[in-house]
């Protein structure tokens, strides 16, 4: 085998659903900015000492492509963010190659479905670009990452329990599986593992998950735990290994950009707000009395403010309050988990892992494959995995 | 055996220093109150589901009594947390019989030495205190935990390195062994075991621990976590594992009632600050900036509000900040975990522990026998020292 | 003229609408313990020394009664308040006579019309139960103060637009005219000035204004500003004068007890999240993003709690932020102000004034009679006032 | 009379102490901008519908110099402000004329005095540039403005009672005065009015109040207002007016750069949490428990976060809190008050306004002239001689 080989076969694809959106492009100009050495990679979980030595991609190895439905290129979302003080503007000049190459491999992505087009149709073109992408570039394997708008809850539907019931569905013209569950299918096809950084349907369906076994693929998910939730799975197990009772647990969230806009739509924030109560209520082991709200507040642009009141009581009964304001700027926070999810989960379909990845819990509001929601338990399991894999090397 | 002894030889004492004090009333009165079946016990660990079936004396097996230089009755004191709102007025007539049989069991503290008394000489009745106390009421063993004001840090002294070098001091008039290592002294030398619950130096001078093996007795420490620390034990972790830079912390307590009082006075802060901040440290790798400030509030009362400010960095050195208010009642938050370490320690004792004993970590700011101080991890700790308990009953 | 006459002439009845509710207790028991000399006058305006000697009616001279159409009885009510913390459980007995003569004064309110009867019939026994009230205990005047839950935004009606209409609408079994707007068309009818409390339409109507001047009778209201709204009309005058641009406003309440059940109900929450926002508007000038949020949390009693975050513009076009956490106690924050109110509505009427009084704008989120929503400028034109009752005295 | 003269004539002029620091830097930059049409006035309160036609001098019309021992170029100074994000960096080509104009405009400082130099000798350069600077550009008058780092408390001292006294110790080579009381002094010398915008003696001293009143020139201060203590002059007033009791008030200000370096000093610090608690005491009539912290946080920059607890006392004794946390930019909130001070001090002197200007205490933490300290009250006094400036044009 000759060199050429050996070094496609160290390089992953990180393909992007929503690549020319504020965390798709935080993740490419991030990953650029981190391979030129002009940052450092702070809040990349992969880069902390328990995961040295584990066969993790490099971030030089990374090559990004996506989907999108949207049309402002890349470079030109990345300017913006530019605007908004994600991203310093020095770094604009140095980065610029690598968002132009990101930009060259962005497909159109899936949008409403012509009249009389089935679901196979519209999915063919997914699967092809996938397959492309890693052909043309020579790539070990690929990493399918949604990080597009979240979808409103699906109904449920009868396609959505076998792989059966799903192949005999994308015959029909007919929309009843989630797009998020289409580019999870087309995933699979294409032999990609995937990834949920969304609460969207996607890879959850139980269709889905047989198929993912099926094709030997691993997949993991979802709703990136990026800050009310990431802060709640580390303070609501004091409340549960203390003995204090928990009274009631009030969130807001203000959100601007787009993920506000999206959210500000009852049914899409019904699905957010679906999956930030799961991880109270797995570790409180009850439900407790208090709403989660997410506003959407245009000027806030990239940023993000919570704000969480939990009441609780102790001895004699005695009530007390804790809360806690979290101000945090939305796709800073989420794209180097992105970067982590890829470089992981090429190296847990490497080395042969199907199916749910539960090990990755630690990055997600509802995780798959675990019931564990405290969030140090959940960054022992994945450093457990991490001296695993160093061990097998 | 006679069903006598059985019954005694499962009656532990709790033994409180600074036995009328608010942490101490609270103590005693909830331990009433539960076996009264007037309240639940909320807020002790030792009673959550992980701790059933491994051996634990009952508080229905606890009896009480301590060491004070206050003179105020325990009663009385308790009176005044029923006025401060700690304890519901409805309960004062319920316990008060289980009161005053404590108050018959305080005994008067060490106090500041007459002129020419050796240490020794002020450590006898407190070693005899202790005996009767066990004899009287033929307990199996006695813990015994100090909940007095907080020390000044101690100056170092030879006396404190070695055994032979304090057994030595104790000969002496001068008083360069702290009250609470005095007390921990005593403890070891009437055979029983020795919690700190507060910052002072108690069993952590070297000659101490020395001492406490060579009896064959377990110890633990220091300063219980109620309530900044706790959050930031909760907290920290997520910095650290999300690879989040912290660039400054800075914390406020505004406290009321005795503890106030003690800590107004800087000395004895120091002691204080300088436990609350050690968890931080060893959490996040690195010091950060920002100071721990501890005002005295005197209409607080026994309520403490802390207020915490924390900036951190992330990708693109995007700078956030979290801001949480802790607002919560100390002695509530003390007491219940005074019953638990009574309940622990004496099992401890009873399977033949001994030394710092680091799978109580949990329970404080400044733990001996560990440097793990995740709260969830210490958590875990001692889960998995309660399964070995109980698969060894 | 004799002293009962003169003793008579003084005495003044306030005349509570939602007479067993939280407030209204809060109102009758706090009367009682300052008669007593057990509790000082905190939170009682009319009690600064702005106010003295301008002829306000002494709390000894007030006399209650009401309307509810709830049964439990008013000394349960106070019982339930004390068991809240919202009363000490040691006045209960000093003051249990004043509950006692309160609770014989109170009638049976307005409920669901019968059918085939008219508005008129309803309002009747309304109109007897006040002219009664007033005859039989010699009162000089009533101030009747609705303290009933919120109502839903009222429909509009040519009914509500002129006085003409709106007796036409009493011959109607159709209940087109809010039941406040019943309570206060009652009050003019039988003499007494009104004071709303709440955001319920009461005297808002025009055709209840052209009544109380066609019957010389002071009103006003609307909606006590006891929590948010009062600190916001505090705050928010700091952005205006200060050329500061406020980009977004979002505010969140957390309610327990029987206002929160309430306000739970979408259509109540509308009237109170209007008039909540009326202030903010008046001030800044301008409308802003954000919305207010009122969450029922039953475990919080009658405790509130609200959160308040403001992003605002400076100079360079720098982003800032201020937040505020308000935590009180419903009632006692709107006892003392209806003790107010009815003081100086008394005074009012005593002197003559008739129709909307702007002055009283200090105690109201949604004031009538007034532009002005700065807080310090309303209690300008409060202190104003008392100045001229001082000087015609 | 030329035209020139007569535009000569409206020209004023800025003479800034501490010229080279942020505040100084900010002004420069802010004026030039808006001048430049590049940006809004948001934050300049003499840009107010209320200040129109009152024949304030015009942005355009102003005219910067200053005074400063530090060496760093102004141009430099606002690079560095440009990397904190106080400035957008955009503007610095833009504004770089009107920066380079005014640095060449900046004189040496007082320093350390000379051994064997008088404070006289001291002076004389500063009286000299001030009267070089009016004159070279042809200026109707000069305002003073002190934003220079807070001094520590000065030593009471004979020379600072009386204007003899202060010009016989102005022979002496003891500096037993402040330094920027010399600078005050220096002003009123050169005939220009003097405005101080940190807590240092300024023009505070009896003998300077002489001074400024026999040269007829008018005077401001002191500690502009811009952040803590501007929320707390506009929230207080509510607890006053409600007749609710504050038991205690607790303030942390976390402070990065240069204001924060020197406040870290305690003496320095003293000045300002004097100041920072008088507007507090005033309002409420009383002292209230709790302290006031400077904390410096160098990694905070031009960024400062104050926390306060309110604890106060309502109806029936019940006890209830308000927090707020305030994050602004220093800087960016001080430089339009600035502009705003030298355009209202520069028309008081030019209609011949003599001594402290009450009227301006709106800006002041520690106002001269006046004893208001409600913020809506001192606006209402500077909007009513905004009406009196309109009448006489």
């Amino acid at each position: 085998m000759g060199d050429g080989i050996l070094a496609g076969n160290s390089r992953v694809g990180l393909w992007l659903i929503g690549a020319r959106g504020s965390v798709a492009a935080t993740v490419v100009a991030g990953a650029a900015a981190i391979r030129a050495g002009m940052m450092p990679a702070t809040g990349c979980v992969s880069e902390l000492p328990d995961f040295r030595d584990t066969g993790l991609p490099n971030f030089n190895d990374l090559v990004f492509g996506g989907h999108d439905i949207v049309t402002v290129p890349l470079p030109k979302r990345v300017e913006q963010l530019a605007q908004d003080g994600v991203i310093p503007a020095t770094l604009l000049g140095p980065i610029d190659g690598a968002l132009v190459a990101a930009e060259t491999e962005i497909r159109p992505g899936i949008g409403a479905l012509p009249v009389g087009q089935t679901l196979s149709e519209a999915v063919a073109p997914i699967v092809a670009d996938l397959v492309s992408f890693r052909r043309r570039h020579r790539l070990a394997r690929v990493v399918v990452v949604n990080v597009a708008s979240t979808e409103r809850p699906s109904q449920i539907s009868a396609a959505h329990d076998s792989l059966a019931g799903l192949e005999e569905a994308m015959s029909d013209t007919c929309p009843a599986i989630p797009t998020s569950s289409l580019y999870a299918y087309a995933a699979f096809r294409a032999g990609c593992s995937y990834v949920d950084f969304t609460p969207s349907a996607g890879a959850r369906l139980p269709a889905l998950d047989e198929f993912a076994r099926v094709q030997g693929l691993p997949y993991a998910g979802s709703d990136g735990k990026t800050g009310e939730t990431l802060v709640k799975s580390a303070l609501a197990p004091m409340f549960a290994h203390r003995a204090l009772r928990v009274r009631s647990w009030t969130g807001v969230n203000l959100l601007g950009g787009g993920d506000g806009a999206t959210l500000a739509e009852p049914a899409a924030a019904q699905s957010k707000t679906m999956s930030k109560g799961r991880a109270l209520e797995a570790v409180l082991g009850t439900a407790v009395e208090g709403a989660v709200h997410i506003d959407y507040v245009p000027e806030l642009g990239e940023w993000k403010t919570a704000w969480d009141h939990i009441s609780f009581e102790g001895f004699f009964g005695v009530r007390m309050t804790i809360q806690f304001t979290w101000q945090g700027c939305d796709s800073a926070l989420a794209a180097p988990l992105v970067l982590d999810l890829a470089r992981l989960m090429a190296r847990a379909h490497e080395t042969g892992r199907v199916g749910p990845q539960g090990q990755l819990a630690f990055f997600f509001k509802d995780p798959v494959g675990t019931d564990e929601h405290r969030l140090v338990m959940q960054y022992e399991a994945l450093r457990q995995w991490a001296m695993l894999l160093r061990s097998q090397r």
